[in-house]
């Protein structure tokens, strides 16, 4: 239907404006859209005009038809496009048949289909955007036009799906990250190299405080190591052939290459092995907070969702092949409780496998690749996830289960990562002492608890749309004295709720009562306490929870037990 | 008395080994060494010989005595002396007049003293040992044979000082790093770059645990940013210019220029430029554990004491000049309770100035420098701090107070530094609205806890000898049932101590009671706790103190209550 819709504004548009061009315009995961070469400039106030065209043509209901021909015949039809004919010459280069679709007998488009029957059986539509975009994303290519659309079967969907579109943009974690003053990407510093204020640091660390706690629970020893090493040991594992791209160039020190690390792995396997290992000391799980580097191109950097330093909560777990299954149940239940804190309890697994026969991607070793990934289907299986196989999306040393979880908005992102490796242990001849004291390859889980710490801290500002539960909020309580006589007690609230290591501030500038609820709103703490005479009377406080209107007057005790609960259950 | 008895030694290896040419051979502070060319080789099998000839020396009371004459003159006592000669041809070139000492008529030094009257005034001597040295610390040169020694007034000091020099070998970070395994340095990541074990972790996040109480207790707040900047921020601050030697080469990212860090300040000034600021939010007090990356010579590397990689508990203050004396008086009070942590109360402060004249140094501005200094001079006489003035040893854009520590050994280690910075605020404009709304420049004290993480681990194991107090232990208490039937009440025992956050662990190996005791003890783990029939009968442990003889029984409660006691107050 999407795709019907798109060949609607096709034919709209060339109706609007003859000396078009069409170029090309797929359907999307939730929408469509259409790239064209125009001399003249389309904005979005030609929508409304656009829009009643497409209309007209729906209304029409005018049927859909299909016609397979040579491609011969099939340029004959789209004279003068050079598009088309540039299309066309592939399809004629591989010997095939064009597929074109007639929309009555007016407009013909170049597409394999499939479509609905006729136009009428286009359901409510909407255009959202337009943007310049490379004929075939390539930039040395024309810049060709690119208006965005979408139509859904109902109007209640698409009016859901436009709510949604619209909050999306209000959430947006560039804009509320400086609202609320959580981080700064400076030019000065450098491109996708966030700088965490003090408020985002406190996210970021009681993340890590949490994560830690379930890490400790579960057997897990922190290390702490550098950000640079020599390039030889990349040679070795394997990254300066399959990785290299997302790799920074090298500087020297003293004659030795050195660069900056893309990934914690061989930091973490040289501590491994700097002693001897026996088989009674595995599984040996070691992690840390590592921040990594890793090239991206400056277009697609993203505020703190693409960037070019990231924190990986990386653990590497190393042992022997009998441990496999219970330490894969052991991080999915940890990566479990962990998205539960986050109130993300919506995902799926993608199993993603490797595709043995490409080398420069992948370590050649099509019997190792095949144990590993029906290890890995076989704990998937059991963990009973909901799961779907990717092939070609492993890492260059082994496959994984990728995260992908839906936030509040319905949108999926990739997030946790447990990876399988049989390779690297043998690479670099890490071994332990077996029971019959032969030497043995320890197999290794790489586990990425959210995988980037910058990344989660972006995706739950949006989930959130910054208002954080009240364990993850920079300031969980704001004191209002009414007057400046109340401040004396304001202090003394503010002291006692310190004292249960609970984040306050007071709030005790010149200004009215009401500019600092509205401020402390727009900050988004979950907690207001107002305080005035009949608080000080009382020795209680006024308070307003986060989002709602009712006010409740409390004792002080009773309200600090509420938010240590909510902190500890992470509500 | 000691440059006396380095005549006295080479005098005697003069005597003994009459091809030796000598080089020089100065006193250094806690003794003497001596440089010579010599074809054969001299080891410290031959010290008895050696400090047997210089003993008869020292027995026979010859007189020293200091002669000045012509560079010309003295050439001809020096003959077939290249080293002497090379330092006469200085001489002559600075058209000065060269002295040289006497002892007795049959020995001859080019010295400018000052020395004793006569050999018999040298006290107890020891030669110490034996190394190679390049003419004048050039490697181009070539590699002489120095001999260190040292001498003191009466026997007592000096057998004083070998023990603590014996002492020091035993304590040496690097061993004690292996054995108790804290610390790796791998060559595969590369020199330099210390990777902490879990151990060495914990005596890390310990360490830092303490920093961010006192921190957040004097309003400073974390952040949090990455270990990379343009190389083009360094050129603003004057890095580049001033700091060059000791910065990595940078390396390209999409055209521009990147360097892996050497200080934290620029990221923290970002943070804070992010947004105007105004006086009422001053002093802003940003801090973080950051790793910074530095050059070394690979030859001057040791442990973690000279490192590549370093992590400076940093931060830096952003005030008003007004606000400049209550910020020094709250960091020397929080470097004071560190020190205090760290059993390392004995300490002076060195008032680092500046040479405002080598403009290749300092930033040139003789008045700021002067009048920061003034500043600096008046705090540091208030605090009544034990200082001396140094001059030439400011940081680029301040002068500092620089803390010399001396360890339990006696030796002296420079840690915390305090600096005053009057420039870089100005050169970046960085600025904040004063009260009649007029921009202006704030003032910045750059603060290092320690100064480097990495340095402060080495030197506390040293310090300890590995026996950290009870708060730093990698490992608090180890708990040892006498037999197998004893491992369920200590299992149980076990369970109780984490549930108090003391790290605990129980040695349930099938080892002797005695050789577990003997592992703990080399562990220098503080409590062993050992379990057997009586102890579970009477609900009981028995509890070996770490160095003590006598062992108590206790109840848990108890034992527990004492030991966190200890750990907070950091006994």
């Amino acid at each position: 239907m999407r795709h019907s819709c798109e060949h609607v504004l096709t034919q709209a548009m060339l109706k609007l404006y003859p000396r078009l061009l069409m170029a090309m315009g797929p359907a999307t995961d939730d929408g469509f859209y259409f790239d064209f070469d125009y001399s003249g400039k389309i904005s979005e106030m030609d929508f409304p005009k656009i829009e009643n065209e497409m209309q007209k043509i729906i209304d029409q209901d005018v049927p859909l038809k299909k016609q397979v021909l040579s491609a011969k015949k099939a340029r004959r039809l789209f004279t003068g496009n050079r598009y088309k004919q540039e299309w066309l010459d592939e399809i004629e280069k591989a010997k095939k048949k064009a597929t074109v679709y007639w929309t009555g007998k007016k407009f013909v488009d170049l597409c394999s289909g499939p479509h609905v029957n006729s136009t009428g059986k286009i359901g409510p539509f909407k255009l959202l955007s337009v943007a310049g975009a490379y004929w075939r994303g390539d930039e040395k290519n024309k810049m060709l036009t690119r208006i965005y659309g979408t139509c859904f079967p109902t109007q209640k969907e698409l009016d859901e799906y436009l709510r949604l579109q619209e909050e999306a943009k209000k959430r947006d974690h560039r804009i509320l990250g400086k609202q609320l003053d959580l981080f700064v990407i400076s030019n000065t510093i450098g491109k996708g190299l966030p700088l965490l204020t003090p408020k985002g640091t406190i996210i970021r660390e009681q993340i890590l405080k949490y994560e830690q706690q379930l890490e400790t629970q579960a057997g897990f020893k922190r290390v702490s190591t550098p950000h640079i090493a020599r390039t030889e040991i990349y040679k070795k594992t394997g990254h300066w052939k399959h990785y290299r791209d997302l790799m920074y160039a090298p500087f020297g020190i003293e004659g030795e290459d050195y660069v900056i690390k893309p990934m914690n792995c061989p930091h973490h396997y040289m501590i491994y092995d700097s002693r001897p290992r026996s088989y009674k000391e595995l599984p040996i799980r070691l992690t840390e907070a590592g921040t990594c580097y890793r090239f991206e191109k400056s277009g697609e950097l993203s505020g703190l969702l693409r960037v070019r330093a990231l924190t990986i909560d990386d653990a590497h777990i190393l042992m022997t092949e009998d441990q496999v299954e219970d330490e894969f149940a052991l991080c999915i239940k940890m990566v479990d409780k962990m998205f539960k804190a986050f109130h993300l309890e919506n995902y799926w697994v993608r199993l993603s496998l490797a595709n043995p026969s490409d080398a420069v991607k992948y370590i050649a070793d099509e019997k190792t690749w095949d144990k590993a990934g029906k290890k890995l289907e076989k704990i998937v299986k059991k963990s009973k996830f909901k799961y779907k196989i990717a092939k070609d999306e492993a890492s260059f040393y082994g496959p994984k289960l990728d995260y992908m979880v839906k936030d509040s908005l319905g949108r999926e992102w990739q997030m946790s990562t447990l990876q399988l490796d049989l390779f690297m242990a043998k690479r670099l001849n890490l071994t332990y002492a077996d029971q019959d004291g032969k030497e043995k390859h320890p197999v290794i889980l790489h586990r990425g608890l959210t995988g980037s710490l910058e990344r989660t801290i972006g995706i739950l500002i949006e989930h959130f749309g910054g208002a954080f539960p009240t364990w993850l909020s920079p300031v969980q309580v704001t004191i209002i004295p009414i007057t400046d006589k109340h401040i004396t007690y304001g202090k003394k609230v503010l002291a006692q709720i310190k004292k249960e290591d609970i984040r306050a501030q007071l709030d005790s500038r010149s200004q009215t009562t009401s500019a600092k609820i509205r401020d402390a709103e727009i900050q988004k703490i979950p907690y207001i306490l107002v305080v005035g005479d009949k608080e000080v009377k009382n020795n209680s406080v006024a308070v307003r929870r986060r989002g709602k209107k009712k006010i409740t007057s409390l004792k002080l005790p009773k309200l600090l037990s509420n938010i240590k609960t909510e902190i500890d259950k992470k509500l």
